[in-house]
């Protein structure tokens, strides 16, 4: 029998489609495997990007040479741009603003062949503090009210470029998700003087169904409305609710987790293309109570129908009970 | 520049990124073609669907035999079943409900290579009346709140199946992006008292510059704010909260239009695959004055990203200006 599920936090439902049995071997599609042949991220190529912004290199190591462990620089291309006052305008009843914000680019790695699931904790903790700092650094800037973290990897989630990256977007607006999960979770305080998120967790440690794993003060589980197959999230089990506020120890525990996982979603789903999508506290605020910042990962295993996108009603048909165990190394004998 | 727009009912920002220019020629992919061996929804395999629920008949012809011009089936591998009640649970701070629904497949026509842009506008008005029947009957089941009317067209939209349908999926409770569209559209009434659609068509008939066409009491727009390139809104010029309410006039000038607008789109963008899904008011309101309801018409152009999925915020590089501007079959000089 199918189900309807409410997630918790923004009320969205999802229906568990269970009518076939599934296996995480129905999921796997072409695995991302890297070419590289004339990347302009690869070492050597540095005077092809804009300069960089800042980078991991030795103290004897020139800027945009070769050398490096990983990079920032601005995107070629980007969505927004950093130049101009904010002028927001009216057009009768629409509403409009210049798209002034940052875009940067993350180049994680100067292997292209490596990936989350390849690189050293050691170097997974680079980027992330690369992260932390540039969001410290662009929240100086007061036409900035967030920075957005993702990572497209794999053509199929929308990367344009295989060479290991990700990118950050400064924007002078809230993206409408954030807005949701700030008012889900406000409600949720103003109901239980108490986190969701934390509350969620307490919950899935108690019961251990979707917890996929823990270590080093975060664990990761599969949400129990996810939207798609093997939906994760990622989140400190301390509250906490904004990400540039982690110190580097922190960032460690993050980056081993982080690591595992993407070698355990690699092994289970054949080195899936996916996404994933910091969700943290908005810049101008501090200290929340109520949010609890998170990461969150989606393998891209199919296409999502229209269906999905006029109704923001997903139809999901993998239970997170079985993508979690089978993330945990358990064998499926339910399909 | 980049700009920033508000989609007035819900709020959501997008970034209309015309760094590049863009011609309509830059998004085509794969055409949709059938190829139509073997397929389940042609006429003479009628024993291989659930039985005929409705069906366009002479009067003369038996159910579940050759002779149709449209059928309405269940749908073999429905996303909700028919049997049961309600049975909301919780599970901590979770909340699930078993997944009673209908899922119905609407089979548009008996020829296999037929698509909305080829149909007669006769053709299409049946199955538009179909839609309407299927609602007016789902609607006497007290236990469902919503009918979701949708359409996957070719296999990169979602479609598993390339003979010509559409579907019906009825809910026990409201999709999240018609509650999102109920609440906006309200603010906006406590505003104004007025229905934010009628204004907005009022101000679009005024500057013209998103309009793609109007007939027969219907008019396409390209949004202000649209998620995606190519995305248009269908809606009667007369405020009407509820699609079931429709006559049948009202659905000949909306098939009238909506033929016309697919054969723009398909000589556009080279018949593209493509989701609509129709956004009508709850089944259990009556007359509201500020929800108005309307077609949405996405063509699948390009994979949508992760940072989309994960932040609500869209990049478009396609404005809707040169969007209308293109269907309406005018050349863009702009690029």
């Amino acid at each position: 029998m199918p189900e309807l599920r409410k997630d918790p936090v923004v009320g969205r439902w999802v229906i568990i489609s269970t009518e076939r049995g599934r296996r995480p071997t129905d999921f796997q599609r072409e695995p991302v495997r890297a070419r590289g042949d004339n990347c302009v991220f690869c070492p050597g190529n540095e005077d092809r990007t804009p300069p960089e912004i800042i980078a991991g290199r030795p103290s004897n190591s020139p800027p945009n040479t070769p050398g490096w462990t990983y990079r920032v620089v601005a995107n070629k291309f980007p969505a927004l741009r950093i130049e101009g006052e904010l002028e927001p305008t009216g057009e009768g009843l629409f509403d409009r603003m210049n798209g002034v914000g940052a875009h940067e680019v993350v180049i994680e790695t100067p292997d292209h062949q490596g990936s989350l699931a390849t690189m050293s904790t050691e170097a997974i903790a680079e980027v992330l503090l690369a992260f932390r700092d540039r969001m410290v650094d662009l929240k100086k800037d007061p036409r900035f009210e967030y920075v957005l973290v993702f990572k497209n990897h794999g053509e199929a989630a929308g990367a344009s470029l295989e060479h290991p990256h990700s990118q950050l977007i400064a924007t002078p607006i809230l993206p409408i998700m954030v807005t949701e999960e700030l008012e889900g979770s406000l409600k949720y305080w103003e109901l239980k003087e108490r986190c969701v998120w934390c509350d969620i967790i307490r919950q899935e440690r108690r019961s251990r169904q979707r917890v996929i794993l823990e270590s080093g003060g975060f664990v990761a589980l599969a949400p129990f409305a996810p939207r798609f197959p093997f939906e994760t999230w990622i989140l400190p089990t301390h509250h906490s609710a904004a990400f540039e506020e982690s110190d580097v120890d922190e960032l460690r525990g993050l980056a081993a987790l982080l690591g595992e996982f993407m070698r355990r979603l690699s092994d289970t789903l054949n080195a899936p293309p996916f996404n994933f999508m910091l969700h943290t506290a908005p810049l101008r605020t501090e200290d929340l109570d109520y949010f609890h910042w998170h990461l969150e990962v989606i393998p891209k295993l199919a296409n999502v129908a229209g269906f999905e996108w006029g109704s923001g009603f997903f139809i999901n048909p993998m239970p997170p009970e079985s993508a979690a165990g089978a993330l945990r190394g358990e064998r499926d004998d339910a399909g």
